[in-house]
């Protein structure tokens, strides 16, 4: 099958909200008027951020959904995106479940794929995708302040957890494992919440490396510390869903670190002012989607971890790096 | 080096027409009111589209400029891209030059980076490029009409050439080389001509596979045919440049094959109505780029070649596909 062949049949579909859609040497966008059009790219390469053996179905889906993941932490509403692909051949037996779980997601959204790219090469999925958002309402890094507190979405663990047990290093029940499995390969963003949180939230990031790393660029692009009440933090956002874990071989992992440090969980962390907390449980409520605060904004640097009892306990989990 | 103080070191810059630009989940964009964004995404990989001895600084430009050309082919003016790059490892030796090709190219064309991705990987960069053009003005490919003029920007067959001496089967002067391996390595977006062609050309694309396959995409999209006059156009649009082309040892190679079928190109082919002659002569001139005229649209579909004396010629030119 050739280059063009593909496209026309894996991934040319009518367009409704863009002007111009696959097939041209450009697609044509209109915002609507007055609107900011949020931007993300995100790059997945297989051995870094899936496994070969991923079901292609489950790899479109998160390779779509990582990028909607950002623009809910932007507070964007999808539009369109464009895919670029590397595959070492063409070979519909993997495009026709890849795009699959690709549109699937796209329409659940009403996200419209509108032009990229396919070549052959190492395997390489780059999706940008575009939001929008009224002037001024995107949650920016850069919006925390001392005294806000601190919300996670979801739960947080899940994926890393599933890794681990991929590497061969925690051995849990089959039923955790599938729970875990499907929150690794077919993340859920958050858009109903980031859209719900609109005017709400004073700054919001996805947790894709780990929550005290990405928490980490919000605190220091606000300028401000935090501490984390890591009792709360653990019991809701992971001992419920893993209700066994005593049970489980987690090899040496702490319950701690997966919940902090785990990555791969695409849920929003967000900082909301103390008034704002009944609207914050409203959005959640709206949204479908359960949240948890877990800390307070500080006005001084760094982030401090607190137990059951508010002392200081001391990390050493680094977060997520592709270059550490 | 990690991955966010590599973005900081070599990406990050102030924007000035972006909302928001690089360092939170999304960048932000506002369009001119009224105006449409152009959108596309090319992906550069190793061995495949560059050479693994290639110049950081000229890869850098040439990753933008294959961008910019698809919005030249568009008549669209650039804003904005994203930068999306898998790398083995994070290289400052490979990083500083790369970034400054690329950025030298961006500021050129008043081209601002927003955002993007950076993870360790198979060497892989993917650029999207975002422009603005007036609605109804953007070039598509459906737009030739039978009676047409076609035409091509600039010359053809450099790039493939240069491919051809580095891949040991053509050998040609140093002066040339030199010519052409600039051409390969550091191709020029026809920006300036996409602009001054709006509301002339009937239909337009880059020329990245060969000129015969892309023009092909026009004359299928718009449901027509094409006589190409080939002593015209190996005559002005290569053996100006190839003068002494009698002279080289091109393997094998027809210097026809090279103009028609060469690719890598990154000149614009289109259309337009004859009564347009002379606007495109005007525009050609704005613009500062050499135009020639090269054929005919036809009602009928296919692509005949023709000779001096007005013979069809046989060809047996494959365009470039990722996949053949």
């Amino acid at each position: 099958m050739g280059e063009f062949d593909l496209i026309e049949r894996f991934f040319k579909r009518p367009v409704t909200r863009a002007a111009l859609g696959v097939g041209d040497d450009c697609a044509l966008l209109q915002p609507a008027p007055g609107m900011q059009l949020a931007i993300c790219s995100d790059m997945l390469v297989e051995g870094r951020h899936f496994l070969s053996t991923v079901d292609p179905i489950k790899l479109g889906h998160k390779a779509l959904a990582v990028n909607l993941s950002d623009l809910a932490a932007c507070g964007a509403r999808p539009l369109a995106f464009t895919l670029a692909l590397a595959m070492p051949r063409a070979d519909p037996a993997w495009l026709a479940p890849f795009s699959r779980g690709l549109l699937a997601l796209a329409d659940a959204h009403e996200c419209e794929l509108i032009g990229g790219d396919t070549t052959q090469g190492p395997l390489n999925i780059c999706i940008t995708a575009f939001g929008e958002v009224p002037p001024g309402q995107a949650f920016l890094r850069s919006g925390a302040r001392a005294g806000d507190d601190i919300y996670v979405s979801g739960t947080l663990g899940d994926a890393r957890l599933a890794l681990e047990v991929f590497r061969g290093k925690a051995s849990i029940s089959a039923a955790l494992f599938e729970d875990c499995r499907a929150r690794m390969e077919q993340p859920t963003a958050r858009i109903a919440l980031g859209l719900a949180l609109r005017g709400i939230a004073s700054a919001a990031i996805d947790v894709s490396d780990g929550l005290l790393g990405d928490l980490g660029h919000i605190l220091k692009a606000s300028g401000v510390g935090a501490e984390i009440d890591t009792a709360t933090t653990t019991t809701l956002l992971a001992a419920s869903r893993h209700a066994n874990w005593p049970q489980a071989n987690l090899g040496g992992l702490e319950l701690l670190e997966l919940v902090l440090a785990g990555g791969d969980d695409y849920e929003l962390v967000f900082t909301a002012p103390v008034a704002a907390r009944d609207a914050v449980l409203a959005a959640s409520g709206e949204a479908s989607t359960p949240v948890t605060r877990i800390g307070t904004v500080q006005p001084e640097a760094g982030l401090r971890l607190l137990d059951a009892r508010g002392r200081a306990l001391t990390h050493r989990f680094a977060s997520f790096d592709h270059f550490a």
